[in-house]
């Protein structure tokens, strides 16, 4: 059974949620307050859980340290992941500046690389930018699961073939490029303005513009 | 009929496809042709058309001007919106400078705010930043549809609070705090570690992981 990509993503919102209350010392959670928590159905979580067990006392609700340990497992949250960054421009360096602060400590970058000789040598956050020739050394060295295209469209393509070449077992894309790459190697795209396609088409079905409409009647 | 989010990123990306196409003069593209571009199976493309309406001619494949054309109306592709950042900081300025690389003149930031009097006044990519005092006045006055948070998780509900009060009609969130607002107010949250989280599970649901193999193998 193919668990779709929303229902894990949910998952690892129920997890910091889940965190974030253990923190504060609280034991157990009703699936309605945690639902709330989360700004997600209570009936859309016990389908999510149900994906991988049976979790919760009806009546009572879920143990949070129980049920945050599990879903870390499924998540495979409890293991370090190490990503090299391909593309280190504006994006690239702004990724590594905010890892820190949103990847939980889940995720460590140790290495970036790019393909402007001026940025060779270059330290952010602690990570020295290497030439794309030293890519399956590092890649290889460093122990890298996933690589993480910040590259301009123009070589995106060129990043990911790199990437493919060197075995990471999965990309993350953040370059508009729909990335051609084989079947066995995961690829997820960060695309946000897909995400302004799909807000604006939400917006268009919902009815007309307020803004607009305020600005012709001034 | 509630169309999923996810089928709404393919339109957009059938139509950046098309819109390639139609730019080489290719006339006709048939569905086969089309998914093997845009990396998606053709029953997808079919599935995710036949929502909107009657598209292409059986045994010749889809006129590739008429159905960007179509995609286009759909998703309100033929008009310009207007966007307003809130969090000039790195993760900010960086999405002011890639805003024209990656949105295809579709959106175009107008305005952006910051809370930190440092900040107010320098100018990135042509914007002016402004206080957040000036929010209201200025999203009115400028006609901001989409507000766009990039602030740091401590102040992105404040951020959120705001744009909801300056009536935005929805908000593209880069923060990772899962944003509460009311119901009529649209949110898409782009969180680049939840999709790292997807690819993760993806990989270990897979099997193991090649880069550790090899470490200890060396």
């Amino acid at each position: 059974m193919k668990i779709p990509s929303i229902a894990i993503s949910r998952l690892s919102v129920y997890a910091r949620n889940l965190d974030l209350l253990d923190q504060k010392g609280v034991e157990v959670v009703s699936s309605v307050r945690l639902a709330d928590i989360c700004g997600i159905n209570p009936a859309q979580i016990r389908k999510d859980l149900a994906y991988f067990g049976q979790f919760g006392v009806r009546g009572v609700g879920y143990y949070v340290k129980e049920l945050l340990f599990e879903i870390r497992r499924i998540l495979g949250l409890d293991k370090e992941w190490r990503l090299g960054l391909v593309g280190v421009g504006n994006l690239g360096s702004s990724l590594l500046r905010h890892a820190q602060l949103v990847m939980n400590g889940n995720y460590t970058f140790v290495a970036g690389f790019d393909r402007k000789p001026k940025r060779i040598g270059l330290k952010v956050e602690g990570i020295e930018v290497a030439p794309l020739g030293d890519m399956n050394r590092l890649i290889r060295e460093k122990g890298i699961e996933i690589g993480v295209i910040a590259a301009k469209p123009g070589w995106a393509q060129q990043a990911a073939d790199m990437l493919v070449k060197a075995e990471v077992c999965g990309i993350l894309n953040f370059s508009p490029i729909q990335l051609q790459c084989p079947a066995d190697v995961f690829v997820e795209n960060v695309d946000f303005s897909l995400k302004l396609d799909v807000l604006r088409y939400r917006l268009i079905s919902a009815g007309s513009r307020p803004r607009i409409r305020s600005k012709s009647a001034a």
